[in-house]
């Protein structure tokens, strides 16, 4: 039996152990998409306790608390730090074969150097320890401990980056922090907002009135300047489902005017005007060479009373089955036909697309190593099944050799173990081939390969220069 | 090599057999829904051959001797006893890598005693044997052999439940016998003899005209009354896809009438009325604090010649594709809008929901442990792969220290080693992940974990006090 | 460690090993369903380089070496050969996962006999030996070299059959060679050319002019008889999504006329008008006891540009989510309500398909064994993962031992070795289910069983009497 998840978890070859500790392990970290708040690294936050840093913005460990049967006052609500911290402990042990175990565990580790196993047994003691530990801790203490050489924040375009000028100017900070582009507040035009959002906020940004479908897209034309400018080198848009529609202004502008005056939107129009944005963010990506990412998939605050009483991000967004993937070839095909496709991500939230995008994307390759790439694991699907199933369907409908990697797309300055379990888990799946003689035994090919998977492919597509 | 069907059978790691033969094996078991007849307890059936009670009403079976190319004399026709248990004997080399295989001589041995491979070569003798065996046997034989503590029919609204209470009465009874309550025939308007059954068999029991869809909620209320007098725990209620439509009283009706009269059904008005009636069960589901089940995802009936010849259940539904899953959320939302979620638990026919209904469930999760619950694998994913993929799914996306665990769906008393084949799968894939070091070897938290989902988790979230 | 694609490569267990070497390996070959061009066998082709023979017509080579950042000139362009070829050997080594890494080196050893790994480093010693061999090697080399008894080529129902005649009139060809009906062209009435295929292609076989979908109808009985003499034992439908309507002549003919008046299409007719040939063909195939195949689930042709300059299969297909699966269970118990169904299998491109399609045939299976196949892993799907997955599916919602096995869907002569890669998971497969005790270790029903899906069961099912 293998001790639980010591230095050689999940390496269950000596060709993934020899890959993990010769190469994976020490490698930096860029993690191109998460949900940092620029201003927390700016000021170097500190955190009153674990339960702060660990537990307070996690909807991951929320929504599994909840299932637990915790009550929603040591979930989310104003109970004091240390019962919270015993109730995710009280969950723990249920949660056998679920990542947030792995998650949990090599955070507590890596982050605090905390070698126990969080039960109802131990919260107390880990508690009172990681309370300590924190108290020599900012938030670039993490980032500096975990190598992050360098990471994207993600932002509205009408985002002064303030924090980020900010951080760009202090020579302390040796982590390139980055925007990144997300223009959705702009093309979901059904959203509640919308039309405060164009006015007061995109508009204002710009300095003009936005009278049209054209004035929006000219407006997110200027903002990617903007980001550019300040180094920002992708974008990243999210869609419930996938996205397309016949090019048609005039119908993307009857639904622009529409969702302006507060009156029902025809879905054919709506479909129109968001095509429309995407096609004219995505020709502007190209001719500055960024990445374009593309979220999709999802099922938003779909428990009215949850979100009325706490808004987004609490635990109340699921998988969408009705993902729209076919549209997505449709998409492509437009900007194929139009000013040529970026370099692009997609992540679908719903597993059971993978195989389908990685078809699509690959109609769509040329013109550069890896232009087209199928996102890594995504959210619910980022756990060791979810990553082997995504590396597994990448490597045999793709080239997984030129595969960008990992990501935390996370809240917490204390995410960063998850590139470690994607690089144990991508060393576990080789080490398999190998051993199984489904792939030569050739170690510099092989190093290579995990090297470029956990870190060189991703400075090179994005171009981060670290 | 491992022997055939041991007693390790599953048990690929030290910790799975000691977790197995430690506590999996002695738990005893809740059938908390199958589809049993409740009368051939009562009456204490005995059977005159093994082909009555074994392949007697078996479509799993009979569709795999179709298409083992078994003349339908010797399925179900009107063959001789011998002949059709040879039949299938002659299909079972057929079927390596099938459930079918193991259920079936998991059934001889446990019930029958019988050791031997089933195939043409052992027909004969087996089926000697097993009649002689089976002649000392009955309907509670069984139930007493395989310590089935408590289990649920599957019942009409109209139901007098005769059966149930004389089996409540008979003291020699030591399994408890309660009814489920299966609405469908009174919400699914489309079907065939729809009109018939809310007139003649819904409003007969209840005693009242049934005039509108308000009338047909206040029936199937009072009936809910009606079977929680005597005992019942639970509901069920079967979609072929998942029904939601926004709340409207008039559009429900007009549906009602419609099917009433035998005129066209409007889809989104029957919609509504499917929708209306789900919800009136759920709100009294709520106040009772039943388990509601929902089953979705089938394609029923699908060959025509076959249902007209041979009615329903005779191997001719499928899975389906198009689920209406994003659905389910709408649905969850509306109770959570409105008088709140009973304990509920999904299972859909098509494994390609699993991950997309975790997360649902997951955004509505609350006031109390475990209350929404991702289902057993169900039917044609009742198998060693559809069953870890079930666990996986559920262990990733949920807690799976809360499920609720198996159930046979079945309509044969020899098909509770079902339970037992769950468990070595169960066992297993926790002793995969202990003894590569994903989950601690603390004995006393995995004998626990393997004990609750064998059996305590079942009997605590239905309250069945056994 | 094994070695790299040894003697035992795939073959993980005892009982894997000896299947494969003492049954799998030595069965000849039988290719039901190819894209071969009879016309290269009737003269005997012979090739300039490897890079033509192997490379020349390979999409799925293309696609990889896209997204390995190779230019177009060197993919499908005018690069010379070597160059080529030095290109593909570049993208190799990132191939790590994919079945092209397989299926490369299994053809460069069991077609050239070269042993060496194909890479940058390699590829110019390699490029010199197998040209060098391939001067002695024509198409008839290898189909011999593969011990291919047997092949069906895809053939339009205008084709004259000449090189098929040619060949069965060629004492010196030892593979039987068929033709396959493939009415495509007839019934997807809203591709681009239907009205011209019909007037002056079909029309023209068949001698008169094709004024409905009768006449049409009337064609193909008379062209499937055609190819019947030549010795046709199957056909192939290649469907989009799957197609179902209610029968109605009406809208057929309506449909028929908008396409040969280059009228827009209505949906509706559309899928009457392919629906109502669709049946027909099948009856007649019913009577003549042919194998209908349905190949269905694809997005073709979505790259415009690509297209546009390049034609069709050049890469530019993918996997379609919305494939219609729920319509497969109407159109089967439309041929069930009419001249009842003929052999048939089922391929989906999409894998999220196949348990669903697996139950859908279960509900029509009678008249014989394994009568509706689950196809074999197809195009995206043909890798160890996808081949697993496939026969998983089968075994546990099917029946496994009436399975007709593989077939290479290919364009190439070289392409033979997927037969031995199918053969290898099949046999470590059942090698991994008899080491754990979920089969009998008895010899003689499992080099039987691994017999019949290697070989017999196709001979049988078609009827090739090989």
């Amino acid at each position: 039996m293998t001790e639980f998840m010591n230095q050689d978890f999940l390496l269950s070859t000596p060709v993934a152990r020899e890959l993990y500790h010769q190469t994976a392990e020490n490698m930096p970290i860029i993690d191109y998409h998460c949900h940092l708040d620029a201003r927390e690294i700016a000021q170097n936050k500190t955190f009153r306790s674990i339960t702060e840093v660990w537990l307070g913005g996690d909807h991951y460990k929320w929504r599994v608390m909840r299932a637990a049967g915790m009550p929603e006052a040591c979930v989310t609500g104003d109970a004091p730090d240390r019962e919270k911290f015993q109730a995710f402990a009280a969950t723990m042990p249920q949660l056998i074969g679920s990542p947030i175990y792995h998650w949990s565990h090599l955070e507590l580790r890596r982050a605090f150097g905390i070698q126990e196993i969080l039960s109802p047994d131990t919260a107390d003691s880990i508690y009172t320890q990681a309370n300590r530990i924190l108290q020599g801790c900012s938030a670039r203490t993490f980032l500096e401990k975990f190598q992050v050489r360098a990471l994207c924040t993600t932002d509205d375009p009408a985002d002064s980056l303030r924090w980020h000028k900010q951080i760009a100017a202090d020579p302390d900070i040796t982590t390139k922090v980055l925007p990144a582009f997300r223009p959705d507040r702009a093309i979901n035009l059904e959203k509640p907002g919308f039309a405060a959002y164009i006015r007061d906020t995109l508009g204002k940004a710009v300095g003009w009135e936005l009278c049209s479908v054209e004035d929006v897209a000219a407006a997110l034309v200027e903002r990617i300047g903007y980001f550019a400018a300040q180094g920002c080198l992708c974008a990243d848009h999210g869609m419930d489902a996938c996205v397309f529609a016949q090019p048609d202004v005039n119908a993307a502008n009857a639904a622009f005017r529409a969702a302006m005056d507060g009156r029902p939107l025809d879905s054919a129009q709506a479909a129109a005007y968001r095509t429309y944005l995407t096609a004219a963010c995505a020709k502007r990506y190209t001719e500055l060479d960024w990445v374009m990412q593309i979220h999709f998939g999802c099922l938003r605050n779909i428990n009215g009373p949850m979100f009325r009483q706490s808004g987004p991000d609490m635990g109340g967004d699921a998988i969408r089955t009705d993902t729209g993937v076919d549209d997505l070839a449709a998409l492509l095909n437009l900007f194929a036909e139009g000013s040529g496709l970026p370099k692009m991500i997609f992540y679908s939230l719903n597993p059971n697309d993978s195989a389908a995008v990685a078809s699509i994307i690959g109609c769509f390759q040329g013109g550069g190593a890896g232009r087209l790439q199928l996102g890594s694991a995504w959210w619910f699907g980022d756990s060791r099944p979810g990553m082997r199933a995504q590396l597994t369907e990448l490597a045999s409908g793709g080239v997984l050799g030129q595969f960008v990697g990992m990501l935390t797309d996370s809240r917490s300055f204390l995410s960063y173990p998850r590139h470690e379990y994607f690089r144990r888990v991508l060393c576990e799946l080789i080490g398999e081939w190998v051993e199984s003689g489904q792939y030569p035994a050739d170690w510099r090919q092989l190093n290579k390969l995990v090297a470029d998977l956990s870190f060189h492919n991703t400075n090179r597509y994005f171009g981060f220069g670290v």
